[in-house]
C-alpha cells in the first residue's frame, strides 16, 4: 500500500519558524482586507495555526500540479475566509495567485475572488461561501476518493479530505445531512477542522446555540478530538490521531477570531471588516512583523515552499504507477471527463423509434439509464430515499456502501441538500459522473446546491420526478408549479422537460455531453405515448416542430413534458375547424434559444398565434408566446385528487384550450 | 397556576377498550387508502396506538372549538400519514371531517385532502407533507406559547406541543436546525414522538443512516425516553415523563409500521400504497373487527367522545379567565390576526416624504420598523445570525430567550430553514406577526418553508437584504440572480422590491396588511436616493408612474428597487434627447397585474417602447415589456468588485443603457 510519507514532512520545523509561517498568512490576509476594503481577516488569522500545521505537516500536495489527482483535497468550507487559502496557495508556491494577484483582492477580473471559486483559481478544489456546503461537498469528495479506491486501487487512488470549517457550517442544517452520510458510510478518510472561536456574525455563538457538537458529531459515527489552535504540538497531536482513526473525524480547534490583532481578536468585529490602520500597526507589532504589506520575508517563503517538496515527490512517483497501470488510460479517461464511446447507446435508442412505448418520463429514464450505466462506469446513481419513484436504480449500479465502495448506487436517505451538495463533490473530485434523483418540488429544499453546480460548473445531472399536478393524490404540497420555470432562471443550469420515451434518452444523451453544465430531467410520474417515430436527436436543438400543420398555418402550440401529448390533442381540434397548427415541443428552453436566429423563427414564426401549454405557472412563457399569444398553464398552487381530474380541474385539456384558441384566432 | 388537569383524562380506560379505540384507526386509515386507491397506511396503523394515548389521556383539546387559544397543539409532521389525523378529528367529535369527507380522502374538493392542509381543516394546525417541516414549525408553535405566556402569564396561555415525526422528519436537515433552536431557547413543552419503526422508503433505515437519534436529540438539550410504541402503559409512562421533564423531549417510540396488517407489518411495501383487499381482510381477522369500511362500534366511539371531555371543560374555564382578565381584549385582538391602529405610524412615514434621506432600503425598513414595532406588540423579529446587516432589530424588540421570553427579537443562529419554518408555526400559533431576515441568496436555504408560508397562508415578512450584485465584493456566491423573479412566481406570495426610503415604508405597511399572503423585502445593502417627495402610498397599486415624459411619450421605463434611481437617469438622457419618457416604478409586480386593467394600461400604454431595468435576470420580464421591448439585466453569476464597478461592467448604467434605448427608439 503507498500512503503518503509519515512521519511528518516538517517534523524538525521549529515551533517559532512555524509561528513566522502561519504569521505570514495573518499579514497577508489583514493588509489584503485592508486593501480590498472590504472581507474577512477573522477566520484566516484565528486559524493561521491550524492552517500551517495541516499544510507543513500533513497535506499531500505538489503546487506544480494544482490538478494532480491523487492529491489530498483541502476545502476551505468556511469560504468567506478566502484570504486564508489565497495566502497558502501563494506561500506554498502555486503559480496562482501571485502577490499582484492578492493585491487585487476582491476587485474586478482578480483571482482572488471574494470567495474562492473553484473556476477562477485550479488550487480551488471548490466554490464555498454559502455556509454547510463545503462541508457537505468534501462528503463527495471523500466518497469519490473511496469509490474510485474501490475501482482502481490503492496504486492509483490513495488520498484524503481535509475541511476547514466555521459554527456556521456547522450550525446549518445540511451539516446534519452531510456528517450523517459521512458517519454511515465510514469516510475515515475525512478530517474536518472546526474552527471552534465560539463567535458568529452577531456575538458569541451562546446567542443562538447550546450545542456540544463533538456529541453530536459522535452520535453520527465520528472520531472527535480537541485542540488547543494555537499550540503547534497540540494541533499535530490531533490532526495525527483524527488521520489515524478509522472513522470521518472533528477535529475541534479552539481558537481566538482574529488572533494578532491585539485589540479586536476574540470578538465579532474582527469577523468581517477590515481591521483599520491603527489596529493593522498594533497586529504587525504584536507579531514582530516589519516588512510593509505584500513584502514576505525570504526565510519564511522558504519555509513555506518546503511544504509542497514532498508532495511533489509523491506526485512523480504516482506518475510512475499510472503509467505503469493496466487500468491507467481507463483512470485518465475519467480524471479528464471524456465520455467513452456512446455508439451503442445511441443505436440502441434509435431503435426505439419504430417501437410504441407508453411509459412514465421517470420510467423512460430508468430504461435510458439502463442502457448508459453499464457503459459509461463512471456514472453514480442515488435518490433521496425515492429509488422506486424517482427509479434511478439499474442493474448495473449495484450499492455503493461502507462494505464495497466500489458500487455506483448510493442510498442517500432523506437528505436533498446533502445529496446535491456530495454530488457536487463527486463531480468535482474527478473520475465521476453523479446522478441522484428526488421529487421535484424538493429542489426547493437543495436548490441552493444546485445553484452550487452550475456556478461551479460541475456535471451533475438531477433526476426530478412527479413534476407537475399529474402526480395526483398527493397534493399541492407535493406538486410543483414554480419549479420548472424557476430553475430555468439559474445562469449555466440546462432544465429538460421531455415528453416521452425518445425525448428523454435524447436529453440523457445531451445532459451527458453538457461539459460544465449540470442538467435537470423533470419527468412525470404519469404514463405518456411515445409521440416520436423518426429523427435524429432533435432535443439538440431545444425545440422542435414535432407537427406541422396541415391546413394553413395560423397558430403554434409549444408545449413540454406531458403537456405535448395535450398540445397534439388541441392541434387535432384545430385542425378539424380548418386552422393549421403546428405542434412544437420544447425540451429545453435555454438550449433554443441558443440555437440561431433562422432555426428560431423558422420554430416559432411572425403572424401567427403562439400558444404555451406546460402544467406549470405561465410566467415566463411570455418570452416564447409574446404578450399576444395565449398561455395555459396553473397559476395557484395544485390540489389532492386523481391526475386526470386534475387535469381537467385546472383547464389543461384539449377540450377546454382548443376553444380558446380557436376563439382568439377568430378575434384575430 | 392553570396547569391542565392531570392525571390522565382517562386514566381507568382498560386496555382493551383503548386497544378498540386504537384498532378504529388503523380500520378507518386502511379503508380510507383502499377507497382512494391511493395514499400511506403504514403510518397510520403503526402509529395508532401512541396517538390513542396521546389524544385520551394528554392532549388538551375541545372539538367543539377547534380554534380555542389554548389548546395543545397536535402537529402531525409525517404529513404522508394524514388519514391518522383525520381519524382523530373525525373520531374525538370535530365537526369536520365527517364519515363522508373521510370516504372521499384524496379526492378532488375533498377536506380530507392527501396531506393534512390547514387551509382545509379547522383540526388541522399547519399544513405537513415537506418532510421535516412539521417538527419544525412545531418549534414555532411552541415558542410562540412561551412568548404569549410571557406577556399574557398562565391565566390565559398554558399549553403544550405535541408532534408526531417519521424518520424522514429526523434525518432531514432542518431538523438539526430546529432541535437546535429548540434545546437553546429551552422549549420544555415541545414533545416529539418519533415513529421509530426503522423503515424509509427504500427499505430499512440502516440503508442511509447508523445516527443514534436519541445522542444527537440529548446533545442539543434535549429530554429524550424511549418506549414500546404498542405498550399503552409504557407509551403513558414515556409521554408523561417527557411532560414533566423540563427540557424539550423526544419520546423514541418503537412500532411495527403498518401494525395489524399481518402479512405486510414491518416492511417497506407498506408505507405508502393501499394493502389490497386480501390484506385488508386479513388485517380485519387480526384486528377482531367485524363491521364493513366506515361504520364504526359506537362504543368505541363513545370512549373516543369521551376523550374531549375534559377539554371542553377546560376550555369553559379558561373562557372565564378570558373575560376577567384585563388584557383579555389585547389577547382576543392579536389571536385574531387585527392589527392595532396604524394611523400615527402612516402619520410618521407621510412627514418622510418632505426630506431627503439617501439610504440603503435595508437601512429604510430598520426605520420602518423603529416606527412600526413600538405601536405593533405582535411583532417578532429575528434573523439567522446577520442582524447588523439585516437590520431587522428595533429598540422595542428586546431579545428572547429562555431567560425572557416575553422578549420580541429572536437570535434565530445560521439557521435559515429553521428560522422560517419556526415564524409559520408562529404565525399559525396566532399572537405574533414574525419577521425574519437573511440575505436575499439564501433564501435558497429556506425555499421551501417560503413555499410553505404561502401555501398556508401565513403572514410571515422575509427581510431579504443584499439583493443584487449591489453587494459588491462578497462575489457570485452572494449576489442573487433568478431569485427575486422565481419568488414572483410562488402562488400567493407577494414580493416587494422597493426603491427608496419611502416606498420601504410603503411596502412594510402592506406587508403587514396582506392577510393571508406572506411577503418578501428584497432590499439593498447599497445607499439609494430619496425619490419620492409626495403622493399617498403608492405601492399600494404594485406599480405607479413615479416621473411622466415631457417630451412626446415614446418610452416607458420601468424598474424596481435600487434601478430606479437608474431608469430616472436614463429618462434624462433620453428627454435631452427629445424622447420623452416614463419611470415607472414596480415594487410589486404581482401586486400591480392584480389592478383593473384600465390602470395597467395606463401605466403601461401601447404604442411605446417598454424598457425594464432590473439587476437580476431578464427572463419574466417580457411581461411587462412585449418581446419587442428591451429588457436590461443579468443573465450570468455576478462577480466580486466593488458595486459601482460591477453595475458598469454588467452594463446596468444610465451611460450604457440609453444608447441602446435611443437606438431602438429611432428604428421603431
Amino acid at each position: 500500500m503507498h500512503t503518503y510519507s509519515e512521519p511528518s514532512k516538517l517534523m524538525s520545523t521549529s515551533a517559532p519558524r512555524l509561528q513566522s509561517m502561519a504569521n505570514a498568512i495573518r499579514v497577508l490576509s489583514m493588509d489584503a482586507v485592508q486593501a480590498a476594503n472590504s472581507g474577512h481577516p477573522g477566520m484566516p488569522m484565528g486559524m493561521a495555526d491550524v492552517a500551517t500545521v495541516l499544510f507543513s505537516k500533513f497535506l499531500k500536495f505538489d503546487p506544480a500540479q494544482p490538478r494532480w489527482p491523487d492529491r489530498d483535497r483541502f476545502i476551505l468550507s468556511a469560504g468567506h475566509g478566502s484570504m486564508l487559502i489565497y495566502s497558502l496557495l501563494h506561500l506554498t508556491g502555486y503559480e496562482q495567485p501571485t502577490i499582484e494577484d492578492i493585491k487585487k483582492f476582491r476587485q474586478l477580473h482578480s483571482v482572488c475572488a471574494g470567495h474562492p471559486e473553484n473556476t477562477e483559481l485550479p488550487g480551488v478544489e471548490c466554490t464555498t461561501g454559502p455556509l454547510g456546503q463545503g462541508l457537505a461537498m468534501s462528503v463527495g469528495f471523500a466518497l469519490a476518493e473511496r469509490h474510485l479506491n474501490g475501482v482502481f486501487g490503492d496504486e492509483l487512488v490513495d488520498h484524503k479530505t481535509f475541511v476547514i470549517a466555521g459554527d456556521g457550517c456547522i450550525m446549518e442544517g445540511i451539516n446534519h445531512e452531510a456528517i450523517g452520510l459521512a458517519g454511515h458510510l465510514k469516510l475515515g478518510r475525512l478530517v474536518v477542522l472546526w474552527d471552534d472561536n465560539r463567535i458568529t456574525i452577531d456575538g458569541d455563538t451562546d446567542l443562538s446555540t447550546s450545542e456540544d457538537v463533538a456529541a453530536r458529531y459522535a452520535a453520527t459515527g465520528w472520531h472527535t478530538v480537541a485542540c488547543d489552535g494555537h499550540d503547534f504540538a497540540d494541533i499535530e497531536r490531533a490532526i495525527a490521531e483524527a488521520v489515524a482513526d478509522p472513522r470521518p473525524s472533528l477535529v475541534a480547534c479552539r481558537t481566538i477570531i482574529g488572533k494578532g490583532a491585539p485589540n479586536k481578536q476574540g470578538g465579532h468585529s474582527v469577523h468581517g471588516a477590515p481591521l483599520g490602520a491603527a489596529e493593522i500597526e498594533a497586529a504587525r507589532a504584536e507579531l514582530g512583523w516589519t516588512l510593509p504589506a505584500f513584502e514576505l520575508p525570504e526565510e519564511v517563503v522558504a519555509d513555506w515552499r518546503a511544504a509542497g517538496v514532498p508532495g511533489a515527490k509523491a506526485a512523480a512517483e504516482w506518475a510512475q504507477r499510472l503509467a505503469a497501470a493496466p487500468q491507467g488510460a481507463e483512470f485518465s479517461r475519467r480524471m479528464a471527463g471524456q465520455l467513452p464511446d456512446l455508439a451503442e447507446a445511441e443505436a440502441t435508442f434509435a431503435a426505439w423509434l419504430e417501437g410504441s412505448q407508453k411509459v412514465a418520463t421517470r420510467k423512460a429514464s430508468e430504461l435510458a439509464l439502463s442502457v448508459l450505466t453499464p457503459v459509461v462506469p463512471e456514472m453514480v446513481g442515488g435518490s433521496a430515499d425515492l429509488t422506486g419513484s424517482n427509479l434511478t436504480k439499474t442493474k448495473a449500479t449495484t450499492d455503493l456502501s461502507a462494505d464495497d465502495y466500489s458500487g455506483r448506487y448510493v442510498s442517500y436517505g432523506i437528505r436533498e441538500f446533502g445529496m446535491a451538495a456530495a454530488m457536487n463533490g463527486m463531480a468535482l473530485h474527478g473520475g465521476i459522473l453523479p446522478y441522484g434523483g428526488t421529487f421535484l418540488v424538493f429542489s426547493d429544499y437543495c436548490r441552493n446546491a444546485i445553484r452550487m453546480s452550475a456556478l461551479q460548473k460541475a456535471k451533475v445531472v438531477y433526476v426530478l420526478t412527479h413534476d407537475s399536478i399529474g402526480l395526483g393524490e398527493d397534493g399541492p404540497t407535493h406538486q410543483p408549479i414554480e419549479h420548472v420555470m424557476s430553475m430555468r432562471m439559474i445562469p449555466n443550469l440546462e432544465v429538460f422537460r421531455p415528453a416521452d420515451v425518445i425525448e428523454t434518452a435524447e436529453c440523457w444523451m445531451l445532459a451527458l455531453q453538457n461539459e460544465g453544465t449540470p442538467s435537470v430531467l423533470a419527468l412525470t410520474r404519469q404514463n405518456l405515448p411515445q409521440l416520436r417515430k423518426s429523427g435524429p436527436n432533435l432535443s439538440a436543438k431545444g425545440a422542435y416542430r414535432l407537427i406541422a400543420a396541415e391546413a394553413p398555418r395560423k397558430v403554434v402550440l409549444v408545449a413540454t413534458g406531458s403537456e405535448v401529448e395535450i398540445a397534439a390533442a388541441v392541434r387535432d381540434k384545430l385542425e378539424a375547424a380548418g386552422v393549421g397548427a403546428d405542434v412544437v415541443s420544447m425540451p429545453s428552453m435555454s438550449r433554443f434559444y441558443a440555437q440561431d436566429a433562422e432555426y428560431v423563427a423558422d420554430v416559432l414564426p411572425a403572424n401567427v398565434l403562439r400558444v404555451s401549454i406546460e402544467a406549470g405557472t405561465t410566467f415566463g412563457w411570455e418570452r416564447v408566446t409574446g404578450l399576444e399569444g395565449l398561455r395555459f398553464g396553473i397559476d395557484s398552487f395544485g390540489a389532492s385528487a386523481p391526475a386526470d381530474q386534475l387535469y381537467d380541474y385546472f383547464g389543461l385539456t384539449a377540450e377546454k384550450i382548443a376553444p380558446q384558441v380557436l376563439a382568439a384566432v377568430t378575434n384575430n
